[in-house]
């Protein structure tokens, strides 16, 4: 099983970026200034990675190697892209099942939720550029491989990938408890997609407002919180019944 | 929140299991001998407890108090009776709800199942006095604090529980792969009970073969295994489904 790897150096990082690989995170020393750093800065600007600015200590601490103020961490998976990932499940799927994750922080969450859908047909997973748990070696551990039979799509903002959902003619429902819905009022014998949000948050309020609608689970207990990938469990296997 | 208690000593062990208490494992050193441990023997073997003889190293890790070699940890609930817990439950609900847990190692993934449980309405939890997870203070931080909410009983072997349950006019239904039938088919409007297996092998055969029936979660993709936790969670959320 592949695990994430570190890189380090900033020629190696920009190469790294140029040539299109699965970065996951990318570490800058605070301060740091000079040409070669001036063409990364260069290089950045055109894309959303997850940047920290971090102390020289903590670079230390991911690469003992030359790393000139710059290390990167790069996701055992290539993300796919989302557009031509949508067009394609689209036009091959008759009702095609898509889930997003509203910043599931938690990589233990991840990797069920991979795992689950997986299990349950989901088409593609989409993810957001930041914010929300890496894809690493626990991840692919958590999810039992699933990582790699999934397409997983990473976007700058949710938001853009539910109104780009929305506009191909899929029906996004949003995972909260903030309406009167619960899932069995829902039809989801069309194409459609489920939003799961943050373990501590849920769903944000902007991404709230753009879903079609919202549905909860019922609650008996006086807990009335699930853990995120169990609700994510019980949505997706709603869906699967009544497609059966 | 109350956390796990650890003590230490023969005499204290000796009482805390004469007192009653909710007693998760104990540990003895290897070769132990004396009059006191005699005693504790004796004590010992009218009970189930989950006893592990371990070297000094282990006991001093365990407890820097003078432990003269036996250390137990303490569960922060009180595991409630199960005849007693069964027969007030089936004389005051319809149709209730149980959860068996056969080994169910992973803390996590117990601490999610009583949550889940708890959100489910679920009556009462059954785990065994062995080889499943401990509840201990990640238990409750996984559980939110669920586990103070609904009742655990502690048996012997799972599948004495399981006659008595029948016994009561419960259905037992075993999660596993190893049936045709799925949980869409099953009827769950009455009083039941759901089993669900160990992370690794799932429940026992021996298990298997004295429930009422077996189920399985429809399953779409090439990974065909969910978490232990997602799968319980599918499980109770379809019981809840049909008796909305």
């Amino acid at each position: 099983m592949e695990e994430t790897t570190t890189i380090f150096g900033i020629r190696t990082v920009i190469e790294a970026i140029e040539s299109g690989k699965s970065i996951d995170k990318i570490y800058i020393q605070k301060g740091l200034s000079g040409p070669l750093f001036s063409e990364l800065k260069e290089v950045l600007q055109k894309t959303s990675f997850n940047i920290s600015y971090v102390p020289s200590e903590k670079l230390y601490k991911l690469s003992k190697g030359n790393h000139q103020g710059v290390v990167a961490k790069i996701a055992p998976i290539n993300f796919a892209n989302l557009e031509e990932t949508i067009e394609k499940t689209i036009n091959t799927i008759e009702n095609p099942l898509f889930l997003l994750l509203d910043q599931v922080n938690d990589v233990r969450n991840f990797g069920a939720i991979i795992r689950t859908a997986e299990c349950c047909g989901v088409n593609a997973i989409i993810i957001p550029e930041k914010g929300g748990a890496p894809i690493n070696a626990d991840t692919v551990k958590t999810s039992a491989g699933a990582v790699f039979n999934i397409p997983i799509c990473k976007v700058n903002h949710i938001r853009d990938a539910i109104f780009y959902l929305q506009s191909s003619g899929v029906e996004v429902t949003a995972a909260t408890e903030k309406t009167e819905q619960t899932i069995y009022d829902i039809q989801f014998n069309k194409p459609c997609a489920i939003v799961m949000g943050n373990e501590g948050k849920g769903v944000s309020p902007s991404i709230l407002k753009t879903v079609n609608q919202k549905a909860k689970l019922p609650m008996q207990g006086t807990i009335a919180s699930l853990n995120v990938s169990v609700a994510c469990g019980a949505f997706l296997y709603e869906v699967v019944r009544q497609r059966l």
